[in-house]
């Protein structure tokens, strides 16, 4: 079995936010899959995905500030600036973080370990919507 | 073809370690797969999975300096602080490094580069087992 | 359909490099396949894949910066030297960039986004050239 889904995900702002929920209830397909695998893909390249902690907010926030020290806005070395301070630096914390996520589906579920839960990152201060292509596949059975 | 299997890897100690050998000999469908992809994901988020030089041990080492370095332990603007001084860094490591891969099959084998090994990347002191969810799909046929 | 299919890119200055026509243009069945996933694999660990900003060059230049920066070449605590000062780095940066990209394929061509391509990352001064295997599944329709 394989379907498509598009998610477009309202603006957020700069951070990192949990979105398994909204990518859960986008592919209500999921719940008829035995074994198989869910891809998620975003289609930008200045936001990005990735799991992590589904519980404190706090992890949350000291994602955005590591992130921010490690890949500071306005580096002096960038030559791209025209866009902005704050978007050369999301090219690169989107790729060091990346544009997808495979997950493994289990009788009916996303197979995420107990703490995981799906992030969207946004690196920009103002990204605007986001849009996310969801693709599943796997063996449908009960 | 799909399958999918459950592997606990033991406590290792923090840093990084080769299990090709445990993640194949976990999916012994593999050797009937003729293309295909194998889908390996980590449930937990202070640990993570890459691929790597698989000869030097000290290339091991060397990724183990580098990233304490760049995402020191205790480091004095995180937030989250109640799990150790270790468990934030953990999490942003596991990120960064991410928490799946997914490697092409080809002929019964994955066709990995003659270098490339699969590491478990154990960023907490006393981590604990870890467990993974193998999920192979292909076509089957020789 | 499973389809399977090596391309080897001829060897590239150290940087990253636009590839998608490259990559495209060697999976011809993608224009057969209503839904579906193409993965891609490079068999090396001294040089990665990403996708980032496919219009401006300064935002690649500026991606060669900050990873020089930000994983110095002869770093000093680096135990594995043998291979040359941009060994250890270059091992490192594939790593956190990666070595595989799963793109979604919908009606025949990849969903990536208006300004998203597909970087070869070569972190080596003389990586050679670069062996990659890409792996397409889907359903054929129209």
């Amino acid at each position: 079995m394989w379907t498509q889904h598009h998610l477009t995900l309202p603006p957020q702002r700069r951070g990192f936010h949990l979105i398994t929920r909204e990518v859960v209830a986008a592919v209500p397909e999921l719940a008829k899959v035995r074994v198989g695998l869910l891809h998620v893909w975003i289609q930008h390249t200045s936001a990005s995905l990735t799991v992590n902690e589904n519980a404190s907010p706090d992890v949350r926030r000291d994602f955005e500030r590591y992130f921010n020290h490690a890949v500071p806005d306005g580096w002096p070395a960038f030559e791209h600036t025209l866009e902005g301070r704050d978007d050369m630096p999301a090219h690169i914390k989107a790729s060091v973080l990346g544009p997808s996520l495979t997950l493994p589906v289990s009788a009916g579920r996303l197979a995420l370990g107990t703490w995981q839960g799906i992030y969207l990152c946004e690196h920009r201060d103002d990204g605007g919507a986001r849009r996310l292509v969801l693709t599943l596949q796997g063996e449908v059975g009960g």
